[in-house]
């Protein structure tokens, strides 16, 4: 079984523990893409159950891509080192690598790519320094106040509530809305780039992620304002300010005394 | 036809021009490893009918690992295109990573590792500063500089003097000489790393890297010094400054006026 956990083609945010529980069941390996998730949201790879999960470095974890985070669990490695078939991979034949990475009878197998180890170093202190239920925290109250000023300006999360990733936030775009021009003008007026539909989305919503370092309140502010300006010229927004009073609502943290 | 331009596990220069025009004579697909050779003797693709050639970026350019140039052939490509099976691999599949390259109907295909590329556009520029030619001299003059001053303590090479590569020297260790000990010597106490001999070469052979940035005349003469040290200490050295001497006669500069 094979669940991609932060599936930014939806921004939908998968069940994964229940799964899990499944292929233990049904004595299936479970394999999990953490590649938006890891950094951002919880990813408990052995509470869950998760036989093999992979990552990515450039995503919530905010450091240049290059690397691909990867753990095997007992059952997953038996498994490997027991197929009947030959591996068709060298560069991914987790085999070899698993006897590069062992102390005893360390097998060369590639020169790793040593200055990203370095900047992954760094980047996992930046998220030690942060702490992990203060980063969850961070990229679900921006995720909460982009979402609250997007609703305002009449885009709705393709997602239920229940499933809406915080790190990558989809919305339906409404036909009177010119998606792809938005895009350009927020690109090239702005310097803001956000993602736009994919497949049978493609032209139906937009992407927007909040990732990392790059989930601040800052930037939410200052999409929401970009596309406020776009909508206001374009027509498609009426009331100056109703999307940053949105989020603002969410940030709110002043109690009156 | 698959060949290693220079071969590290023996430090043999292999010829790959005469084996280029018998590919062709069979209409056969050539590939070539310039992993060792790029940046440190001509690499001449198209002169030499290379149809798939690939290096690495940590060797003669001097640029961290983590990347490896790619280059391939219309022939090459043609053959990739119209292949009757389909690829094994994603990460590898070459007619993917064409459409990523491509201009028109730009497919993606990874994300690229962006730091990786700023080094490497650097490591090319120092290759530049310097110009090839020089480059290669460089390597030229301080493995002849090697090999002098290595023949002196009695260490031959093991290729041929025409297939000698410049950026590793191999040279044979005579059995009166414990050859792992002083490798650890070397490491140990000089700060000095050297390879070990592979498969049916080892405990038999040195392997000595002189590459891009590090093939100077000051790491030259330190190994040869520690070298002599240790081989005094231990009995098979008994002239002092015989490998110095050697090496320096070879880098002379100064002629009598």
């Amino acid at each position: 079984m094979a669940l991609v956990h932060a599936e930014t083609s939806t921004g939908a945010w998968q069940p994964i523990e229940p799964v899990g529980r499944l292929c233990r069941t049904y004595n299936a390996l479970f394999i999990v893409d953490a590649v938006t998730s890891l950094g951002g949201v919880p990813v408990e790879i052995d509470k869950w159950n998760i036989d093999v999960c992979y990552s990515a470095t450039q995503k919530c974890l905010s450091c240049p891509p290059g690397l691909a985070p990867l753990t095997l669990s007992d059952r997953a490695l038996s498994a490997i080192k027991t197929r009947r078939t030959p591996c068709q991979s060298w560069y991914l034949d987790m085999a070899l690598i698993a006897d590069y990475w062992t102390e005893h009878n360390r097998a060369y197998h590639h020169t790793a790519p040593i200055s990203m180890l370095y900047a992954l170093r760094e980047a996992l202190r930046l998220v030690e320094e942060e702490g992990l239920p203060a980063r969850f925290t961070r990229h679900q109250l921006n995720s909460a106040a982009l979402v609250a000023g997007l609703m305002a300006l009449g885009l709705t999360p393709l997602p239920t509530p229940d499933h809406r990733l915080p790190m990558l936030t989809c919305v339906t775009v409404p036909a009177h809305i010119n998606e792809a021009a938005v895009r350009v003008q927020l690109l090239e007026t702005f310097g803001i780039e956000i993602g736009g539909g994919l497949g049978p989305l493609k032209g139906k919503v937009w992407r927007i992620g909040l990732m990392g370092e790059s989930c601040t309140e800052a930037n939410v502010l200052t999409l929401l304002n970009a596309l406020e300006e776009i909508g206001l010229r374009s027509g498609w927004v009426s009331t100056p300010g109703v999307a940053l009073t949105a989020a603002a609502q969410t940030y709110s943290r002043v109690t009156s005394s």
